[in-house]
């Protein structure tokens, strides 16, 4: 009787261990969309508000780290139940790195509303779509324990990436054409790319779901990161620089 | 007797557990060092290297994933050797991110060689030099577990990110001056954003030893990252496109 109670009370400290990692997913996620809002609306608002909920993603982090450190301690716990414990502290990691990437995202967007909007800032949108996509698709397939559905939405991140590279060079070639770009443009570089990072620690996390419902780390390895590393953009010799 | 031969054996395994952080730690600080190589003297020889060598920083994480699974599941561990395997998972995790960020400065850097030198690239080796130094301090303060010297190394990362900020000023007026000089300069700032990301995850790593040590993790939110994501360059309206 005693022996079974401990049981059950351990499953029911892993369901609350799981459900911190949701809730801690939704709060990222929230954080992701109200960043790309905040670039598309040139809304300092939502900016501020971003940068400040940032806390809540970190203590949501510093709370998971305690419970898998004294669910280790007391529970001692093996096999799957250990599986489940280290992979909260991995996705909780994750998580605090995307909440990181989305309080960035919200502070360019402050010093992008100060100057003119430019052209290539249509892409932004999509590029947060899709990342927010990818990052549901996750947190559903942690929740249903999908390894099918994991594994799909790190493929999607594939998209992601080429999005990305296509953006970095539309943007080089748009800062060519008027120094006035220069300054919107960067930003928006580093806006892309935090979104084409935040889509990365998606695809960790659909890793450790494989590990954590399968038992074996996921072994083909993919390609991550952008192309744009190798991007070589030549400026046109007679490019005017009209609009 | 059987019993001590056990505790010995444990002691044994964390020091294994504590040697293959050291070791890992090694690589990715010269990964580091090479990716900085490859920047300053234009070698794309040096910058292959580094990108194929980042597997060797993802092989050793894995080992310290599988073996801190493994002395949980069979030692079950508590207080200051659950901490000590604990540790290891995160330390590990932030080292592959420094080697990917390395892999990253490599792949730009053949890009960069590509194209004419700019000025402004003389600050990467001044910034790759104070990484370094970090990288040294947070991994010596590892081996001894000084907490001192790794709060010190966290105190440092503070510098890294004002020179990234004043960097990153001075690579956007450069980029106004010239066409020719957006595509360098581009993957310039990005080389100097990983260096300052390196640094935060030293600092993690700073942090990680404070718990790992003290039992606690380190209370004094120190404002992580670059004040460049507020910044706004205007080109001077009658700006010479000379040089």
């Amino acid at each position: 009787m005693s022996n079974e109670h401990i049981v059950k009370s351990f499953a029911q400290e892993l369901q609350r261990l799981a459900n911190l990692i949701t809730q801690m997913g939704g709060v990222a996620e929230a954080q992701v969309e109200a960043a790309v809002q905040a670039v598309v609306r040139r809304d300092t608002t939502i900016a501020t508000q971003v940068m400040q909920s940032d806390l809540r993603v970190d203590t949501y982090e510093r709370e998971i780290d305690a419970e898998t450190l004294r669910l280790l301690a007391l529970r001692q716990p093996m096999a799957s139940d250990l599986r489940e414990i280290v992979s909260a502290l991995k996705i909780a990691a994750d998580l605090e790195r995307i909440g990181d990437y989305a309080a960035n995202i919200a502070k360019r967007s402050i010093a992008l509303a100060q100057v003119q909007a430019v052209r290539p800032a249509a892409a932004i949108p999509r590029m947060g779509r899709m990342v927010q996509e990818i990052m549901k698709e996750v947190l559903d397939a942690f929740i249903e324990r999908d390894v099918d559905k994991a594994v799909a939405a790190r493929r999607r991140d594939e998209e992601l990436d080429d999005l990305y590279t296509s953006l970095f060079r539309e943007v080089l070639t748009y800062m060519m054409e008027d120094p006035r770009n220069i300054t919107p443009c960067t930003h928006l570089l580093f806006i892309a790319k935090n979104l084409e990072r935040i889509g990365d620690h998606a695809t960790n996390i659909a890793e450790t779901i494989h590990f954590l419902v399968v038992g074996q780390p996921l072994t083909a390895e993919r390609q991550k990161g952008d192309e744009s590393s190798y991007a070589v953009v030549i400026p046109e010799p007679m490019a005017t620089s009209g609009e």
